[in-house]
């Protein structure tokens, strides 16, 4: 698919990105760069992670050896309200009764970049989730099982709750995972 | 979620669903039931994956102990032509070269049986999932790590190709790995 003699570097803490990544290459390392999320104001979502994942890359390609780096950033919106990382389990609680029998829109920033020719691509991807009607038994039960905590809008699609909670998605499932495989494939494609 | 005294018999032989399965519930035994999946002429898309599913619980019923039976059949619809497992690798080439740069129907029927009270519920799920432009060369790679083989549309959306062939989908995403989990935890608790 890619040749397995290209090096990657993964800017990202994420277990469920790091076991993506594993779909494209095993040779990649993964680190974790120290930025602190700020979100401002009125600023349209693909422009928080795209500002994100560029700043991460920013920050990334320092630590990086020479190969292709690669960094992104989830947030989830509702009716224009940006949802990241619960700060504990009443604000899981809350964010989760708010998703119950709506639809709303996971963003990924993500940027590739290829350290050997200075080359980099940083586009967003969307993808709209359709959540079920839940009750407030499933989301005590699933926060309690303790998987919201470090997921953005406090579900993981691929956590056994986070999957019966969602009745469809349209766009790239693996966006809502954390991490669209198949645009960032692509990207690479491009700067490899 | 569901209360581990239930038992749950799964009547596949696909490591997919058993897998998917565990998200559901750990207490499951898995076996399958030998059914020649004959595919009428004209029989539109839903009524072969629901009389298949409905066919599978009828054998699966007899081999099953007392408990919630569970049987599913998936196929895939490209312009009215239903795609089933490839029968060698030219198969499996000329299969995914129809579903490049396409959009394709995945249909999978499904039937829970509770063998305590008889209630049964059979019901289908269909997604609409988007193939990019493959190439040649992408195609006979992903034929030669034999993973198409045993999937109906000789692809997994789950695999590493077939993870970056898909651009979005519209629907569950996980009817696409052969369980739509979603559809099948609510007809659970519809019967429990």
């Amino acid at each position: 698919m890619i040749p397995a003699s290209v090096k990657f570097y993964l800017a990202s803490q994420s277990p469920r990105r790091r076991k993506l990544m594993s779909l494209l290459s095993n040779n990649f390392s993964a680190f974790s760069v120290d930025l602190d999320e700020v979100i401002y104001p009125d600023e349209d979502p693909e422009d928080v992670v795209l500002r994100l994942a560029e700043h991460k890359m920013d920050l990334a390609i320092q630590q990086a050896g020479e190969g292709i780096v690669i960094t992104g950033d989830t947030i989830v919106v509702l009716d224009d309200e940006i949802l990241v990382k619960p700060v504990d389990e009443e604000d899981a609680f809350h964010i989760l009764s708010k998703l119950s029998d709506q639809s709303h829109s996971v963003y990924t920033g993500y940027s590739v970049h290829n350290k050997v020719t200075g080359k980099r691509i940083s586009r967003f991807e969307r993808t709209e989730v359709y959540f079920r009607k839940l009750s407030e038994h499933e989301i005590r039960d699933y926060i309690r099982g303790g998987s919201p905590m470090d997921k953005a809008g406090a579900y993981g699609i691929q956590d056994d709750y986070g999957a019966v909670f969602v009745r469809k998605i349209e766009g790239c499932y693996y966006n809502v995972v954390g991490f669209p495989l198949s645009a960032i494939y692509l990207a690479i494609k491009e700067i490899i």
